[in-house]
């Protein structure tokens, strides 16, 4: 069964987790997870266009940036916010992404 | 006399800001910026490395991602941070760098 990585946090640089979120599709689907009351999203279930491949590499960034984990459950990959490792790592970025996320006018 | 372009901050959108963001010294000059009790600098007064046009074009992306403004002061350009500005505009973002400036293992 496919497994994918995930980096620890502490090996993750604050430039490295902005250059992940300075897209707008990635920003849509990192907004999606703080704003929904699911913790988990199958890759398919986000409000985000393009084709698939576009939007495998799109998870893949930020993947790779340690802002999101992926989890293989049967057929299907859930995604989800390290929100908790994030706060501590990078505190006041959660915090900064869910008030952009309030203000749209920001997108 | 040579005069800088400044953005309306509503015409950057928060992926310009983060793009702009996501380089280790363009942090540095914006933790230089927020730190310091001084709201203006020289180019040359700040803690960066690299040549001179390195330097230029790391400030010119940070004004043309609105978040410094540079004013002519005789022979030298004066960089200050948008700060007021930029909180209005990105609310939480001004507080997240501070934050990661007073947190060196995030750099």
């Amino acid at each position: 069964m496919k497994q994918y990585e995930h980096p620890e946090l502490d090996s993750v640089d604050i430039a490295n987790v902005l250059q992940a979120l300075a897209d707008p599709c990635r920003l849509q689907i990192v907004r999606h997870l703080l704003e929904s009351p699911e913790q988990e999203f199958a890759c398919n279930e986000f409000p985000i266009e393009g084709a698939k491949a576009t939007r495998s590499h799109h998870f893949q960034i930020l993947r790779g940036a340690g802002i999101i984990r992926t989890r293989v459950d049967g057929t299907k990959c859930m995604t989800s916010l390290r929100r908790e490792e994030l706060d501590q790592r990078f505190p006041g970025l959660v915090a900064f992404l869910t008030q952009s996320a309030a203000s749209p006018a920001s997108v």
